[in-house]
């Protein structure tokens, strides 16, 4: 074991045993933590691994530094801390029209000016650049003609290879085959509604969803039916059952694994009933496991796949949030009963994505590389949403409630006393800082009062600013 | 003028001057011409310059070789060399259900291994593959960090820009502001369709078309209406105003330059005459110029768009057939009318393509590379096509006929005696040819006795191999 990782295990143990002993009540808020060096002493471990345990501990909020003092344990959570309420929407199937409106809020999301608080992208420094570059121009290498002449419609088979052998970890068990490369998530998506609906065709969603999906769904003039959630465990099973007895539903997608906005993670549990649902209602479950791979703790959470379905899942995922969003890099596993439809609609409209960041992605999974930056990638993200969901609460008005993410990289925000989302967005913009208002997450105008804040980077002095900013403009 | 250049010159001109002189008939067939030798002494020329010259010749077969004696004028085109009649489609629109056969078609056609008359790829050798490779991995180490993190809806800035510039060649007066850079022509066309047209709606096609024209209209429940054409002229304009007197037709989809698999060119005034159908009529004409560049003689082939259109006219092209087929990388100019549409459905499907090839392509494009290019893959197509169809003629049976392209790289051959072109295409795959049968270019099953050659590549002893092997299966 290499001298940094064994670093790593002394001070990530260092932090956790400390953390038991304030959840214990060992050490209650206020109480001073001894210093770096006698702690250093007393365990026999430098000083430097104890103090990256305190640095790990302050961004997580269990301890706060106080300059020219020390460090105390942090006090609890401001006002409780609450979630925002289970979501109760009109059980109507909607036709969406948000397209129009969310297309020209989300215009200025990705302007690099704004503090990022606004569109759920990883920042450029905790993705693997200059190695993803280094494979490139390695690949290019390798294969000089390939990169420029080859079409492959069900993608590169290295890569193909490569995201079948990690789909396993999500209880996935398919082979290269079964995959198919698609121009990131949103075309997987695009594919899995064209071959399981028609136009008119009813599509269950969680609400609030991802608008991403209601724009695929208004495009594709399928009509939207909201579907109850719990902002920590996601989609209420048995809201979509009651729904499934009083609509004709056509296709459902859902987001078991770090749901975007709210960040839930459906128990297992959850996911076996699902399943069963598909199954006995023979209902095609397109499931988006964007942020799956983002988990804060323990184990991979596992795809619906990981349960007897019966081919009514579709899986769809992407490369966007973990290695390369420049890459527009996607995949979907149609699984047996749609795969030739899937394919077929794919040959009919992009064919095939671009060879060379196939390449380098397919590359960078072969040497194993993606775990240790997962890893590293987790820790700062945990890191950054623990901090957002602190400074939220510290700063905002009493009444504010936050998500409590187990994975991924955004924030669920609701307001208090019925305060407008949209006009608090468009004010931000003003002030350079960027946010989504909650109602680009519904087809019926819902979470007028809620925002989503999005916590794709490392914590920093800039977004501390921006969220004075906001929480200026809130009170 | 570097030496190079300056020689190309020279021998083309000669070239050019023994063409006319056989085709005014001071040389007939049978004639030998004067020896390399004789010939530089007489004119004052390089002796490699004749020969590149004469071989020129060979290659267009206005000369034969013959071994150990020397260069003659070549007998005229066997059989005549009828070109096939003008299409006579049924006008009702159909519905398209070729895709699935269309699919068992395509998918051994990609296979290297054949010999590549099928699918209108082409050749690596053509492409220049090294240049790409080198401008992908400058503007990666330029800026390494925009290639991994960007998304670029629109497309890049740089690549618009330089698409714009190229642009005004076709007489397409735009700006980058006008372009959308696509996953191929085909996310274009999807695109086009998309926004001009409702499912069950009635799209014009021309009779054949590209089979990935229907592809598209069967993916999206439209109907085609196959409309007559010229196998020199294409699309007849007349037969599109009667279609529109007697149909509701929702949109058109036709390819003015060098039709596939037609390999006909409108004229200017059909051209002219069909913008001014589309205003009249108000109907959307959707121009796929996926071969414009590629035309043998004279200046770049118009786009429609140089002709007033009102913004009726949505324009599709690509680089998968000049430059690099691997990007997967096209572009629509859907002017005013539709713009705000496409650039809608395009963030609800594919959202952006990915930025490494774009960067490489503007930087070949902003060097002034493409010209340079374009020259010399536009003579190699030339002569290939040319060789190709007097190989046919030579070869296949009396009655044969095949087109006469003026740019791209296939041709079109109609069997005589009702051949069954499937047949023959099932044949030739077993003896490692790929062809097309003509089946696949229309939605009503016509054109069961014509075959599409592709000649995307410089001739060789292989191609000329496999020919043979089709001619020998048509015999």
């Amino acid at each position: 074991m290499s001298t940094v990782i064994a670093q790593r295990f002394a001070y990530e143990s260092l932090a956790t045993e400390l953390a038991e002993q304030v959840r214990a009540g060992v050490l209650r808020p206020g109480d001073q933590v001894p210093s770096v060096r006698q702690m250093s002493r007393e365990r026999g471990v430098s000083v430097s691994t104890v103090l990256q345990a305190y640095r790990l501990l302050e961004a997580r909020r269990v301890l706060r530094a106080r300059p020219q003092s020390g460090f105390y344990v942090a006090a609890p959570t401001p006002s409780g801390g609450e979630e925002p309420a289970p979501s109760r929407p009109r059980t109507v199937p909607t036709e969406v029209t948000t397209a129009g409106v969310v297309a020209d809020i989300l215009a200025p999301a990705s302007d690099p000016a704004l503090v990022p608080l606004g569109a759920a992208l990883p920042d450029a420094a905790l993705l693997p650049v200059a190695r993803l570059n280094r494979m490139m121009g390695s690949a290019l290498r390798r294969d000089p003609a390939r990169a420029v002449t080859v079409i492959a419609p069900a993608g590169c088979q290295e890569l193909r290879h490569e995201i079948a052998r990690r789909e396993w970890s999500a209880g996935a068990r398919i082979t290269e085959e079964d995959v198919l490369v698609t121009c990131g998530a949103s075309e997987a998506l695009t594919l899995a509604l064209r071959a399981t609906t028609r136009p008119g065709d009813t599509v269950a969603v969680e609400s609030p969803t991802f608008f991403g999906v209601l724009q695929t769904i208004e495009a594709l003039g399928r009509r939207a039916l909201e579907i109850a959630t719990d902002p920590r465990t996601g989609l209420c099973v048995n809201a979509l059952r009651e729904a499934l007895d009083r609509h004709i539903i056509h296709a459902c997608v859902v987001t078991p694994n770090f749901q975007n906005p709210l960040g839930a993670l459906m128990p297992e549990q959850a996911k076996a009933e699902l399943a069963e649902l598909a199954r006995s209602r023979r209902l095609p479950v397109i499931e988006d496991d964007t942020f799956g791979e983002l988990y804060f703790e323990g184990r991979r959470p596992r795809s619906l796949l990981d349960h007897e379905t019966e081919g009514w899942v579709i899986r769809c995922s992407t490369f966007s949030k973990t290695l390369a969003p420049g890459y527009r890099l996607g995949w979907i596993i149609p699984g047996e009963r749609y795969h030739r439809e899937v394919e077929l609609l794919k040959n009919s409209s992009t064919v095939a994505v671009a060879v060379p960041p196939q390449m380098a992605i397919a590359e960078f999974l072969r040497r194993d590389l993606f775990d240790l930056h997962m890893r590293r990638m987790r820790r700062v993200l945990r890191d950054t949403i623990d901090r957002l969901a602190f400074e939220v609460l510290d700063r905002f008005p009493e009444g504010t409630r936050v998500s409590r993410p187990a994975g991924g990289f955004v924030l669920w925000v609701q307001l208090p006393n019925a305060l407008d989302a949209g006009r608090i967005h468009k004010q931000a913009l003003q002030r350079g800082v960027g946010v989504s208002p909650g109602f680009i997450y519904s087809a019926s105008g819902n979470y007028r009062d809620c925002l989503r804040l999005s916590g794709g980077f490392a914590w920093s002095e800039r977004i501390a600013e921006g969220l004075d900013a906001l929480a200026d403009i809130v009170r």
